[in-house]
C-alpha cells in the first residue's frame, strides 16, 4: 500500500470473487465453458497490472492538465491517447461483451474487477472509456446486421469510441423533455438537429471516430418519454464523410478533468446523419435494458474511489508519526496507534468492503440472470433490478464519504495536492449526479422496483435474506447474524411502513423519505453479503489455528491468517458500528414528517 | 436569494439575535452600556452590506487566480488588498476586541454576525483575516504595555496583519513535538530558529507588516507541551529592520486558494528576533485561553458555508424547470415542487439553522461568561467550554454535508464551475482539519470537558437542558419537546454508557466512539436551541392569525408570517427527520465494539 499511489488489493479481490462468490462455478454454464478459476485469477492479476502501470501514472496529470479545445476539437491530457490504445488492445473495453465481434465474453463478476481497478487508478480516463462499452453494447443488442458489422468490431476494440447523448440544456433528469429532432429521409437515414449537453467524452483525440448514441424525437412523435428514439450518429459517417456535428464547448468542472464533458451541436448545417436503432419510439426502452450495467458502473466509481482512499489513508497512518508511542516506549507513535484514527480506517475498510460485497454479488446476479439455469433467471433478474439503484446511489454516496474520511486521516496534507485524496473526492462528486441522480435512484427503488410485478421483487429479496435462517453457524458469527436479523426485520417493517404512508399521505408522502429507505437497504444488504464473507473467512481462520500455533504467532507472520482475521474484524465492525445507521433511517421513515411538503418554499 | 451570489438572510439573523437570544438585554451590563438593540440591527445591516458588496464579488477570482510568489513574497488575488483596507477601516477585524486600542467592544453574539457573513461571502479571504484578530487578541491579553503599544493599534486596524505559527513539518496535532528554538539574548529578545508549516496568511501583500505569534522551545525547557513558549515575531521589527524570516513555499490546495498557506523558515541567518509573551513555558496555556474564540470561528466557517449553500440551492430549485408541473397544469415544474428536492432543501435549512442556533448561543455564552453578572459567570464558562468542541467539529462536518446536498440539488451544473457550490465545498473541507482536527475535538469533549471539575460541566448542561421541563407549551410544540426529551435522555444515558466503557475497557475503549458522542450531542443541542426559537416563532405566528385572516391568506402575501411559519416547519423537520441520527450514534456507543483496536493494522 502507498499513501500516494494506487495498488490493487489482489488478495481481497481473489477472496471476494473466487473464495466467496465461487465464480469458478459459473464455468459450468455453456456460455462460460471456456473459462476456469485459474483464468479468473490471471485476469485479476492482469487487470491489476494494467490499472497500476498504465492508468494510475496518468491520474494526477489528467487532473492538472485537463482537456482543452484546439482547432475545434478536444485535446486530452498527455499519455491518454496511448493508454486508450492499450485499453482497446488489451480487450478491456469489451470484457463482458460477446465474442462475436471481438468481445471477451467473460462473466460480469470478473469484468467488474477490470472496471473497479481502472476506475480506482484513474476515474477521469475510465469513466470516459466506459461510455464506449455501453454504446457498443447498445448497437450489438438492438442494431441491424449492417449496423453491427459497421460499428461493433471497431468499438469493441477501441479503434472507435462511443458516447451517450441524452441530456439537453433544458432536459436533464426529465429525459422526456428532449426536443432534438430526427427527420426521416427517403434514403433511410434521419437528419438530426439539436443541442446535447454534458456529453462525457463527446469529443476527443483518442480514437479514429466517435459514435454517438443519441436520443431524439421523430416527426409527430408522442410527447414525453414514449416518443423518443435512439440513433447512431457517428462523427465520421461509414462512407468517411465528416458528419455535421460541432463541438461548442467543454465544461470546467470540480473533477474528472481528464474526461471532456462536451456541449455538442448536431445539424447546424442541416446535414447531420443519424441511423435509427431498431425502430422509432423505442429509445427509452432500449436505454432501460442496458441501464443496469451503466448504473452498476457508476456505483463502482464510488467503490473504486473508496478503495483507493482506504489504502492511501492506511499507508499514511502507518508512515506518519505524531507524539510518543504508548506501544513502543521511547519511540514516536504512528498515528495508526490512535483509537480515533483506527476507528476511521476501520470505518473506511468496512464500508468499502461492504460496497464491494454488494456490487460484486450484483454483478454475479447479472451473470446468473443472463447465463445461469433457465429456471432461476427470473429470480436473479428480480434481485438484480432491486439491487441496481442501491449499488448506484448508496455506492456513490458512501464512496464519497470514505474519501472524505480519508482526507481526515491525513489531516492538513490531505487538503493539499501533494496527496491523491483531494482529487479522489473531487472526481467522485459527479457520481451521485450522473446516470440518474441518487434522488432518482431512490424513486426508482420505491416507485418502480417495489411495486413492479405486484411486489414480487421484494418477495424474492426477502426469501434470499433467509439465507442464514436455518444455517448452523459457529462462534461469534452467531451473534453477528442475530444482530443483523434485527435490522433485516426493521427493513421489512420500514417497507410496510412506507406502503401505509402512501395509503394515508399520497404519492408525495410515499416518496419523501425514499432516500432513507434506499440507505437503510444499502446497509442491511452490504452487511448481509459481508456476513457471507465472514462465514468463509471464519472457516479458513479456524483451519489455521492449531494446538501448536497461537493466534498471536499466526498474526505476527502469516499474511493469510492476518487477511482472514482482519476480514472478520471488519465484518464485526460493520455489524456493531455501521449498521446502527439503519435505526436512524427507519425512525425517520416511521416518523413520516411532512414538513418539507407543508413549508412555504 | 440567488443561485450564484451570496445574499445575507438579514431577517433570520435579526430573529436569532434580537428576537430569540434577546441580545438587547446584554446592554444592561456595564461593558455593553453604550449599545442598544437598534445599534445591533444596524450592525446586521452593515455587516451584510460589507459581505455582499465588498467580499462576495472577490470570491470566485480568489479561487481561480489564487496566490502566487513573486520575488520571494506572496501576491494575493486582485482586489484583496483593497478589501483588506476596507475590512480594517470598517473595524471588522476588531469587532469584539476592547476599545482601548481601537476595538469596537461589541458583544460576541453580534460580532459573530460579521464573521458568519464574511465567511459566507468569501472563505479564503476571511479565514486569513481572522488570524489577525486572534494574534492581536493574544498580544492584548498577555503582552506587556510596551508590546501592546507597539502592536495592538496597528493590528486592530488591519494596518498590520497577524498569524499563528504552531505547526511544524513533523509536529501537527502533536503540538508538544515542536522543536523551533528560541535563545534568549542579553538585550532581552530571543533568537528564533526553525521551520513552520501550514501558516495561514504567513506572507502576503495586504498589510504593511505581518506579526507572527510563534510557538517555540527555550533552552533546557521541559519536553512536550509544558516547555513551549509564545513569541511575537514580526516580519518587520519595531525599529523598521526586516526580520530574518524566509518564505519557502506556499501549498497547492483543494480550496481556500485566496488564502496563502505558507512554509516559513525563521532564522536562516541566525538573526530572527522574537519577543517573549508574558513568560517562558506559558505558550500552551496562553493558546488555550483564546482557543474558544478561534474554534468557534472555524465552526462558523461550517455554518457560513452551509448558509451560502442553502440559499444558492434554494434559488436554483425555484429557477430550474424539469418535466410537467402537477401544481400548475400545462406549465413546467420548478424542481422545488419535487418531494425529494424539498426534502433536501429542508434538510439543508434545518441543519443550517440548527448550527446557527447552537453557535450564536455559544457566542452569547462568551458574553455572559465575560461580561454578565459575576455569580453566573462560571456557569456560562462551563457551558461554553462544553459547547466549543461541538461547534467546531459538528459545525464543520455538518456544514460540509449541507454544501454536498446543495450540489445534489443543482445536479450536473452543481459539479461545474459556473455555480459557486463546488468552490464552497472545496473551501470548507479544511475546516474539519485545522484548529484541532475534529477527532481531537471529540477527544477534548469526552477526555477533557466531561471529566473537568469532577464532571461539573455536564451537570451544568443537564440543568440547562431542563429549560422546557415545567414550561407551559402550546399546540404542536408540546409534541416536539416531548420527542426531543427522549433524545435528551438518550444523550445522558450515552454519557453514562461511555463512563462504563472507560471502566471496563480502558482509555482506548473510552475514546473510540468519542466522535459519535460529539455528533449525538450536536444534534440534541441544535434541536434544543431550535425549539427555543420555535417557542418565539409560535407566539409571533399565533399573533398574526386572526378570525378574519386565514393561514392561506397570511402565507400568500405576508413575508413575516411566511418567515415564522417556515421557521416552525424547519424545527418540526429537525425533530422528526434529523434528530433520529442520534439513535445511530447512541447505539454505536452502546455496542462499544472494539474491533478497530483488535484488528491487526
Amino acid at each position: 500500500m502507498s499513501s500516494t499511489e494506487y495498488q490493487v488489493d489482489r488478495r481481497e479481490l481473489h477472496f471476494v470473487v473466487n473464495e466467496t462468490l465461487q465464480a469458478g462455478k459459473l464455468c459450468e454454464f455453456p456460455d462460460f465453458a471456456e473459462f476456469d478459476e485459474e483464468m479468473f485469477t490471471m485476469i485479476i492479476n492482469e487487470a491489476s497490472t494494467f490499472a497500476e502501470q498504465v492508468l494510475a501514472p496518468l491520474n494526477v496529470n489528467g487532473d492538472r492538465q485537463g482537456c482543452r479545445i484546439e482547432n475545434g476539437a478536444v485535446v486530452t491530457p498527455d499519455g491518454f491517447t496511448d493508454a486508450w490504445k492499450q485499453l482497446g488492445e488489451g480487450g478491456w473495453l469489451s470484457m463482458s461483451l460477446p465474442p462475436e465481434f471481438g468481445g471477451q465474453g467473460i462473466p460480469e463478476v470478473i469484468a467488474v474487477i477490470g472496471k473497479e481497478t481502472q476506475l480506482a487508478a484513474n476515474q477521469g480516463f475510465t469513466i470516459g472509456a466506459s461510455l464506449t462499452t455501453g454504446a457498443a453494447n447498445l448497437i450489438y443488442t438492438f442494431g441491424s446486421d449492417v449496423q453491427k458489422n459497421e460499428f461493433c468490431q471497431n468499438m469493441f476494440s477501441g479503434k472507435w469510441a462511443g458516447t451517450m447523448c441524452l441530456t439537453e440544456p433544458h432536459a436533464g433528469s426529465a429525459v422526456g423533455d428532449v426536443i432534438t429532432s430526427a427527420t426521416r429521409q427517403e434514403e433511410g437515414h434521419y437528419l438530426i438537429k439539436g443541442t446535447k449537453q454534458f456529453i462525457t467524452n463527446g469529443d476527443h483525440d483518442m480514437a479514429d471516430n466517435i459514435v454517438h448514441l443519441l436520443l431524439a424525437r421523430t416527426r409527430n412523435s408522442q410527447q414525453g418519454t414514449k416518443g423518443i428514439s435512439l440513433f447512431i450518429v457517428p462523427k465520421k459517417r461509414p462512407d468517411g464523410v465528416q458528419n455535421d456535428i460541432k463541438l461548442v464547448s467543454i465544461e470546467h468542472k470540480m473533477g474528472i478533468n481528464g474526461s471532456p464533458t462536451c456541449l455538442l451541436s448536431f445539424g447546424d448545417n442541416d446535414d447531420c446523419h443519424g441511423y435509427l436503432l431498431e425502430a422509432e419510439n423505442m429509445g427509452m426502452e432500449q436505454m432501460f435494458k442496458l441501464m443496469n450495467e451503466a448504473r452498476l458502473l457508476v456505483g463502482l466509481q464510488g467503490l473504486a474511489g473508496a478503495s483507493a482512499a482506504v489504502q492511501n489513508a492506511w499507508a499514511y497512518a502507518n508512515e506518519r508519526t505524531q507524539g510518543p508511542s504508548s506501544i513502543h516506549p521511547g519511540k514516536k507513535a504512528s498515528i495508526i496507534e490512535f483509537p480515533d484514527v483506527r476507528r476511521m480506517l476501520m470505518h473506511m475498510k468496512a464500508v468499502t468492503e461492504g460496497l464491494r460485497a454488494l456490487m460484486y454479488t450484483t454483478a454475479w446476479y447479472i451473470d446468473m440472470a443472463n447465463h445461469g439455469p433457465e429456471e432461476n433467471r427470473e429470480k436473479y433478474q428480480d434481485l438484480l433490478d432491486l439491487h441496481i439503484p442501491i449499488c448506484k446511489a448508496f455506492g456513490t454516496d458512501q464512496g464519497f464519504d470514505v474519501a472524505r474520511t480519508g482526507i481526515q486521516v491525513l489531516g492538513g496534507v490531505g487538503f493539499t495536492k501533494n496527496f491523491p485524496l483531494e482529487q479522489n473526492i473531487r472526481d467522485q462528486k459527479i457520481a451521485s449526479i450522473y446516470e440518474g441522480t441518487n434522488g432518482i435512484q431512490a424513486l426508482d427503488l420505491v416507485g418502480r422496483k417495489f411495486t413492479s410485478k405486484k411486489g414480487q421483487l421484494l418477495k424474492v429479496l426477502e426469501k434470499e435474506l433467509c439465507w442464514f435462517d436455518n444455517r448452523s453457524l459457529e462462534g461469534e458469527l452467531n451473534g453477528w447474524v442475530a444482530e443483523w436479523n434485527n435490522y433485516r426485520t426493521l427493513m421489512i417493517e420500514s417497507i410496510h411502513c412506507m406502503s401505509k404512508i402512501g395509503e394515508t399521505k399520497g404519492k408525495d408522502g410515499y416518496v419523501l423519505y425514499a432516500a432513507n429507505m434506499l440507505d437503510l437497504m444499502g446497509d442491511v444488504l452490504c452487511c448481509f453479503y459481508l456476513l457471507k464473507q465472514a462465514e468463509t473467512a471464519q472457516k479458513k481462520w479456524k483451519g489455521m489455528i492449531t494446538q501448536t500455533v497461537s493466534q498471536e504467532e499466526l498474526l505476527a507472520d502469516n499474511q493469510e491468517a492476518k487477511f482472514y482475521w482482519n476480514k472478520l474484524r471488519t465484518v464485526e465492525y460493520y455489524v456493531w458500528s455501521v449498521l446502527p445507521r439503519a435505526l436512524s433511517n427507519a425512525k425517520t421513515i416511521k416518523n413520516a414528517n411532512l414538513s418539507p411538503l407543508n413549508a412555504c418554499l
